[in-house]
C-alpha cells in the first residue's frame, strides 16, 4: 500500500509498506479521498512541530470503504462506505460534564495520532459513520469540514428567517454560509480575496467586500436597523472582531469559530449595552456528522464547486506547495488510490 | 417639598419646591429611601457630564408610597406601596425586536430625566411595581440594584447544583451571590478589599482573595476538576477578564455584568477550546423585577445586612463626600423625608 508522511521542513515523503490487519475492535479502511484543512497546511508550515509526533501521516477530512473488520466489531461490515469523526474520547472524565467532544484529553486523530493520507487507514470502530450505498464519495469527504459548519448552526440556535454574517468567506465560512441559508437565514458573506468573493457567488450568496462597503452599514439597511441575528467570526482576524460586535443587533449571537492564538481587544461594552452572546464552537458531535451526511446524500447545494482541484496522493509534495502559492482556492482534494 | 440637585463640579444643592400635580398617566410618590449607585457617584465626579442635563436631580434605586394620582392611572391608588423600573422604553422601535429593556432609543430614569433624590417624585405609572402594604421600604430601596442580579443569574441559566464564581464582591457581586446561593448554586466571591470579604463573610457567603491565592486552582480543587459553571464578571478589571476564561469549566457560562468603558484583551482561543459562552447582560426586565420584589417580601436573604448606613437626605454633599472617602461601605440609602 501507499503511505505518506510529514517529515518536518514542509517535507512529505512518499512510501511503500504492507497493509496492517486491524486489532480488536478496529477496521481498516480503503481510503478513497482526503480533503487537505487549514490545519493539514500548519502542520506542513511546520507550525504545529511541537504537538505532532514527526514523522507522522496526516490527515482527517476523508471518505472510503471498509476493507477488513477487526474482532469485536459488528455494526460494520467489508463494503460498507464510511466517514470518520476524528475524535478519540477514551480519555473522557467527569469533569468534562459529558462533552465528550471537547474533553480535556482529546486527541485528535490525524494530527495526535496518524491519519488518512494514505491508501489504507486502520482506526477504531467508534470514529465511524456509516454512509448509503449510493454517497458520493468524492462529496463525502467535506463532512467533516462540514460538520464543523452543521456544528457552529446548531450551537448559534439559527431561526428560520434570521440574518446571518458571516466573516470570513474560506471554506468553513462559505460551508457555515450553505447551511445556514438552507436552515432559511438570510445569508451575508463578509470576504476581502476577489476569488473567494466569486466562488461565494457562484454558490448563490451574497456577498460584501468590507474593504469596498461599510459592512454595518450595509447590513443595517438589509435589515430596517435589526443588524444581524447571527454573526460567524470565521476570518480570524483582529478587524473581523472589531465588526462582530458592531454588525450584531440586539440580542445577536456571535459564534467564534475561528482560532485566535492571542488574546485580543474585544468591545465587551458592545456585549453589556446590546446584551450579545458569545459562543465559542469546537469541532461537532455525533449528531452534527449525521445532519452533514444527510446533508451531501440529499445533495441539493452546491457542494461540488466547493471541490476546486482533485490530485493523486502521489502528488502530495505538489499539492500543498500549491496551496502556498495560490491560497485562492476552497478544497483541494487528493485521491488515495492514485 | 425638599428637593436636592446635581450642579457639577462635585456639587449637590437642596432646596425647597412646590410640589407638583402628576400630568396624565402619572403619579407622585413621597420618597421613603433612595440608594446611592455607582453610576450616581460617577454623575457626582463629573464622569457624566456630557449625558446628564446639569442642574439634575439624580437617582433611580429607591422605594416610596403612592401620594397623589393622575388622570387615566387605574391601577394604583394612593398609600400604595411601590418601587420604580426606572426604564423609558416609550421610543420602542421594531428593530429593538421586543427588548425593551435595552431598545436603542432607552431614557433611563434618575439619569437622562429627573430622579428619586427629593421628597416627592412623578413618575409615568408604567415604571411601578406594588409592593405588599407591609413590605419594608427601606429593604425595599434595594430592589432596583438586586433586579440587576436576579437578571444576571437569569440570563446566566444558572441550575441548582452547580457551581457559580463571582469576581467582585461589590454591591452588585454580593446580591449575584445571594440570589445565585438562593438557586441552589454553590457560590465562591473573588474579592480583593478585606472589608468587603469580612462583608461578604458576614453574608455568609464563600470568599477567596486572589491576592493570596491561585482562584483557579482553588475552584478546580473544589469541584473535582469542573472548574467554574458559570462566572460573573462584576469586578471591571483586566485581571477578572484574565482569569474568568480560566476558571470557567468546559461549556461554561460567562456573564459580562461590568461595564468595560474600551476594547480590553480577551482569550478567545479558551472561548473556541473548551466552548465557553460570554452572555452581556444589562438592567433587567419586569419579570426580574418580580422575582427582586419576592425575594424582599419573603425576607429570608440577609438584605439588611446590605445597607452599610442610612443617612438623611439633607445630607446628601456629605453622603457622597463621605463614600469617596471609604470606598469600602456597601450600601447606602438616604432617607428623603428628613
Ligand atoms: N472551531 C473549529 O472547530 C474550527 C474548525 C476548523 C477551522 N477553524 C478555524 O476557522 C477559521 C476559518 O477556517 P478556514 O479554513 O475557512 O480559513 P481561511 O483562512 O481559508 O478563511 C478565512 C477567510 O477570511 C478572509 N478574511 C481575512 N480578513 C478578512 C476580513 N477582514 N473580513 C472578511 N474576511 C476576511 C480570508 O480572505 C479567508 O478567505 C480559521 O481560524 C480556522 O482555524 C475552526
Ligand atoms: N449590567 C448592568 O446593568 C449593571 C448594573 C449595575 C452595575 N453594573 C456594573 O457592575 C460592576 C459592579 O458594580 P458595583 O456597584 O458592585 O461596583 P464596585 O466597584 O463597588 O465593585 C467592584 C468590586 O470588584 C472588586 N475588585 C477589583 N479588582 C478585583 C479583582 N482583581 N478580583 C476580584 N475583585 C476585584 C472591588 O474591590 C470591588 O469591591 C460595575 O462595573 C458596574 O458598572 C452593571
Ligand atoms: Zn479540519
Ligand atoms: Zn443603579
Amino acid at each position: 500500500m501507499m503511505a505518506t508522511q510529514y517529515e518536518g521542513n514542509k517535507t512529505f515523503t512518499i512510501f511503500e509498506k504492507e497493509k496492517e490487519q486491524p486489532s480488536k475492535n478496529e477496521v481498516r479502511i480503503k481510503v478513497a479521498f482526503v480533503g487537505v484543512c487549514g490545519t493539514d497546511v500548519h502542520i506542513y508550515h511546520g507550525m504545529m512541530d511541537k504537538r505532532v509526533n514527526i514523522p507522522v501521516t496526516i490527515g482527517h477530512e476523508m471518505s472510503g470503504v471498509i476493507d477488513a473488520v477487526g474482532e469485536g466489531v459488528s455494526d460494520f461490515v467489508i463494503g460498507d462506505k464510511v466517514v470518520v469523526r476524528p475524535l478519540d474520547d477514551r480519555k473522557v472524565k467527569p469533569s468534562d460534564k459529558g462533552f465528550n467532544h471537547i474533553c480535556e484529553e482529546l486527541k485528535f486523530i490525524g494530527i495526535d495520532s496518524p491519519g488518512a493520507m494514505q491508501e489504507y487507514w486502520n482506526v477504531p470502530a467508534f470514529v465511524l459513520h456509516k454512509l448509503n450505498n449510493d454517497t458520493d464519495l468524492k462529496l463525502a469527504a467535506l463532512i467533516e469540514p462540514l460538520s464543523v459548519a452543521t456544528h457552529d448552526v446548531r450551537m448559534s440556535g439559527l431561526q428560520a428567517g434570521e440574518t446571518v454574517v458571516i466573516l470570513g468567506g474560506g471554506p468553513i465560512g462559505l460551508l457555515i454560509a450553505l447551511v445556514a441559508k438552507e436552515s432559511g437565514a438570510q445569508v451575508i458573506v463578509s470576504e476581502i480575496n476577489e476569488t473567494r468573493i466569486a466562488k461565494a457567488k457562484e454558490l448563490g450568496l451574497t456577498t460584501v467586500n468590507p474593504m469596498q462597503v461599510d459592512v454595518v452599514a450595509y447590513v443595517k439597511e438589509q435589515t430596517e436597523g435589526r443588524l444581524a441575528d447571527v454573526v460567524f467570526e470565521v476570518a480570524g482576524v483582529q478587524s473581523a472582531l472589531d465588526v462582530m460586535t458592531e454588525v450584531a443587533g440586539i440580542r445577536g449571537r456571535i459564534v467564534m469559530v475561528a482560532i485566535h492564538g492571542e488574546k485580543k481587544p474585544v468591545d465587551l461594552f458592545k456585549f453589556f449595552w446590546k446584551e450579545l452572546k458569545l459562543i465559542g464552537a469546537r469541532v461537532y458531535e455525533k449528531e452534527d456528522y449525521e445532519k452533514s451526511i444527510a446533508l451531501i446524500n440529499a445533495n441539493k447545494l452546491p457542494f461540488e464547486a466547493m471541490i476546486t482541484d482533485v490530485q493523486p496522493l502521489s502528488n502530495i509534495q505538489q499539492v500543498f506547495e500549491n496551496i502556498d502559492k495560490n491560497p485562492d482556492g476552497m478544497k483541494v482534494l487528493m485521491d488515495c488510490s492514485l
